[in-house]
């Protein structure tokens, strides 16, 4: 009984990720590859930069839950460690469509196959002695804090959709 | 050990909308009256409506928590009703974030009281059938979702801030 009752919220933080993600999909289709190119406001990030920001983000996800390596190891410096207009080249809107869809579904067929126990257990970002003081900083608050961080830049890209 | 699991998780979910609610209100502390005024981008919501709707928005989580009656039930014709620039008028920003600072502590007070039990249990808006199909339309299901609105339009407010 009590174990299902974790399950149920499991079940439910993944809905609210797979949630985002339809919206982020849905959104990159209906815009034009020109609506990428703009800013999302005045002297604001990109739409390009953004999606290349959240595929570097949700590849970094592989990384942190020891799935393997990441699929656009590239994306990192280009999309998060360096801002918008900082003369770095974009990968095309085509790569990055296909990249953000690779990266979601080989994310999605791994979550679909997590155990109760493998949500709860730790990121590879964590020592196992900072673990052990905090049982919060396990994968299922990743996924919950990427989804937060989806929701926001989503927030932002909305405004390219005229 | 699973209820663990399952109040670890719930734990999570809580300290998201906490963290969220603490970005949300520096924000609006650090932007002046004049930048709460201002439209988030060209032709978008205004800051002012954008924070009214957030309360609005908490507001009836009062409701729909069974948690007692609304604190600013006008709120809901101005800003989820209506869209922005429909001529109604508007508190003063003094008025909004004292609402915002009632709404937010009534609500954190009565979830720290919250049980797991609590927490799973329907909302006021779903019916006991409804309810019996679909254990997922709790009262937890409904914070994690207004979280995420929240962060969507945190990240449009950010872009007041210049």
């Amino acid at each position: 009984m009590s174990n299902q009752q974790a399950e149920l919220i499991v079940k439910m933080n993944l809905a609210m990720w797979d949630a985002q993600n339809k919206k982020f999909a849905e959104l990159i289709e209906k815009l034009t590859d020109e609506q990428l190119m703009n800013e999302t406001a005045p002297n604001r990030n990109t739409g390009i930069y953004l999606l290349g920001h959240i595929i570097a983000v949700s590849d970094d996800m592989i990384r942190l839950f020891d799935l393997g390596d990441r699929i656009v190891p590239e994306y990192l410096d280009i999309f998060i460690k360096n801002p918008d207009k900082s003369n770095k080249t974009f990968p095309s809107i085509v790569d990055l469509k296909k990249a953000y869809q690779t990266v979601t579904i080989l994310l999605n067929n791994r979550f679909s196959q997590f155990s109760l126990e493998d949500w709860l257990s730790k990121h590879t970002a964590v020592s196992d002695e900072d673990f052990a003081k905090d049982p919060m900083r396990n994968k299922l608050n990743v996924l919950i804090s990427r989804t937060i961080h989806l929701a926001n830049h989503l927030g932002q890209m909305a405004y390219l959709n005229k």
